[in-house]
């Protein structure tokens, strides 16, 4: 027979059975955290119409697009799951609930170019809240309360929520009549930290037009948050100059505010002005979230507040606040900075039972007991000598395996062997399952980032 | 703006959020299910290399398949995930532990002819155990264990796990000089129940040459356990024919003898002479499983032991046993049954807090206290009316919401209203939480499939 050789594409990943545990812990603790939060669980498909997904068009997005045809229908694969939940609001409005809250956690595709740590198949998980016309400002001060607390139960100790309001960047550029020039004037404050406050103040001056004055001001302020200073005291001297800031002035603090009672602590929270995120989208809030120890990950979860989700789709008004996190990659690179805990217990099963005798039947019944109160149980069938059954419970780091011979049976009892110490000991059943229950507790349990 | 119709493509499942939630309960009942046998969680790419996944090639599969071309890639999307594992086990086979237990959740891809509970994207949940070799017959009788679980778990209760094996099916004809006809005799045993055991008895006497007294022998056997005969006995009968019918008749009867250790009562389980399923790749055991009650919905869990998983990537001989559930199908069709259970509560969360005062702290704080005990908790901010705020409620289904006004806020208090017996009380945040949580205990634990 001719064969094939099996490979997987570039860019996508395919991970080994230990570190898929991990992964899927992962998702397990996200899920788990955006349910608190009362988000609904959504699941679109993975193909749509390519004149749905591509309705807003353009750029990017078309370039990097999976299309193809099926009989005279030309299809697309989704490349983020804000377009298909655009598409789901618009077509099934009658029938959803406002604010309508849901997160959805699944792959997307984009036909980058393939190098390290890019992918083109790739998990995002997401949350969103929809309003029906108008969406209260409490929703954006939610957002932060998720992040936090996703964060944590996976384990990652600092990180920092960054956040801003493009309200106040607009409503600052109105006040310094630079309102076309926004795009441009925060591209070059992007580039702050690289190429230092002298030389951003010199391009707002000479290629802006800016007032030295003005630009000195403007970047005492953006860059109030890197100075250890909060940005709240200086913000409030810039109220009354347009209805725009006050706005976004407001919201801002409205948000900064409620932190506390969402359980989100100082440390982990700060108002800074220097981020922007998508400017052609973000109407109003918007968040980053950074690992200040790792700067050159760059955000791990960000999102922000959008005025019109499904304007290519419906005239209704649909404003929403979102965020979303790069789950694959976001794996990627816990894995590679070393991040992932080697304490979460990532065997497939918690005990190996191992038949010693011709009849199975003892051996089967105490795996189906183990598997009864919880505990996830492999049989170990293959005729194979003694060593090759302990070399293949040690392979996978099962943690217990357990005998049932000749003597186990006629006493009624098992023989737990503790792979990790060692030890084994003739006990009875119930005994055997309390101790396994036991002695995985601490790794089925274990954050999936190791504490620093 | 030129607007997009929003939809959503035929032959692509997209549910509300009351329904998702129940899918999802079943997807994670079927993951725990899977777990606590010790298979490993997996995650393949919905995309492959074309030539990879159309290895085998032929037929159906190569009308049916979503082709497309990146660049200069031929592309194809996964049509099931057994061909994704045997890629996955020959390509990364030196960093595997033999017998490999996985499990996959995924969705796969066939652009059939889209009618009515026909899809085009839909789950498969499919286990295998591979051996590098060989593999013990211990792991087919495994397999039915974990099928009676699973179903169990997810609540059905009237269903039969029906087993055979192929090599019975072979034997049998080998020893009446049939091999070469197994499979059009198969298909005509398939049409049994429908035509009749007398013209079946015709078609094998006139068609293939059989004996009448072979014939009458061979339908005999095959039906016996149609007419409630057990034909475990029958088959002993059998012994001695030839090698490979005495093989499948012992491998046959082991698997069948360990049923009570693996905790499947006889009313769940039977040996079925009938069964063949997919004559060009079983070659042992192979099992469906069929709720009687519903003949129409055909097997919603089937699958076999096959000798080669893998030949088309690799010279190695992997063997396995594995099976399949059609999630998205078996969704569709417990649904129009009927079969879904409305006591597992589908809202999105468990209370609402709705904040009465213009100061929204204590509101918030309540709300994080009932996430940090796992309380599923929205907080209700919009600038609505009353009535609109317990509406929304209401719509969601919600069981609880909780109200903090200014009396509630004084006396440190919170106003707990059931939504389904219409009583409220102003009880402390303590007593509130533990309400809510023994309120939404059952709703939460309830199987998806409602008990007949």
């Amino acid at each position: 027979m001719e064969r094939i050789t099996p490979r997987t594409l570039s860019g996508f990943m395919e991970l080994l059975p230990a570190d898929q545990v991990r992964f899927d812990r992962m998702v397990e603790i996200i899920r788990e955290s955006f349910s608190v939060y009362g988000y609904a669980p959504l699941d679109t498909p993975v193909i749509e119409a390519a004149e749905v997904l591509l309705a807003k068009g353009g750029g990017e997005t078309e370039k990097q697009i999976y299309r193809l045809t099926k009989g005279d229908t030309d299809l697309a694969l989704r490349f983020d799951l804000t377009v298909p939940l655009a598409k789901y609001v618009a077509l099934h409005y009658g029938r959803l609930t406002f604010p309508f809250r849901r997160f959805q956690i699944g792959k997307v595709y984009r036909g980058e170019r393939a190098q390290r740590g890019r992918f083109r198949e790739f998990y995002q998980a997401d949350i969103d809240i929809i309003g029906d016309g108008e969406l209260a400002i409490l929703n954006d001060a939610e957002i932060p309360g998720v992040i936090y607390h996703t964060f944590k139960a996976l384990g990652l100790k600092d990180f920092i929520i960054r956040v801003n309001n493009r309200k106040v960047l607009n409503g600052l550029f109105l006040s310094m009549g630079l309102q076309d020039k926004a795009g441009a004037i925060m591209q070059t404050v992007d580039k702050l930290e690289k190429i230092g406050k002298e030389k951003t103040a010199a391009i707002l001056v000479d290629d802006f037009g800016v007032s030295k004055e003005s630009a000195a001001g403007l970047l005492e302020l953006l860059t109030s948050s890197q100075r250890g200073a909060s940005p709240i005291g200086i913000l409030a001297s810039y109220m009354g100059k347009n209805e725009l800031l006050d706005t976004g002035i407001e919201e801002l603090l409205t948000v900064a505010k409620h932190m506390e009672a969402f359980g989100v602590p100082d440390t982990h929270f700060a108002v800074d002005l220097t981020i922007a995120r998508g400017l052609d989208y973000y109407t109003g809030t918007v968040y980053e979230t950074i690992i200040p120890a790792h700067p050159e990950i760059g955000s791990i979860c960000s999102g922000g507040r959008y005025d019109n989700l499904a304007e290519y789709y419906t005239d209704r008004k649909l404003p929403g606040v979102g965020i979303s996190i790069g789950l694959t990659r976001l794996f990627y690179v816990l894995e590679e900075q070393k991040y992932l805990n080697d304490q979460l217990l990532a065997a497939p099963a918690d005990a190996l039972v191992l038949p010693m005798t011709e009849d199975w039947e003892a051996a089967i019944a105490f795996a189906t007991a183990l598997r009864t109160v919880g505990l996830r149980t492999q049989i170990y069938g293959e005729n194979k000598k003694f060593k090759a059954k302990m070399s293949y419970a040690d392979k996978l780091g099962i943690p217990f395996v357990v005998f049932l011979g000749e003597d186990e049976i006629a006493q009624g009892k098992v023989t737990v062997k503790d792979m990790v110490t060692g030890e084994q000991e003739m006990i009875t059943a119930r005994e055997a399952a309390e101790r396994i229950a036991a002695g995985v507790q601490a790794g089925r349990t274990a954050k999936p980032i190791r504490a620093e």
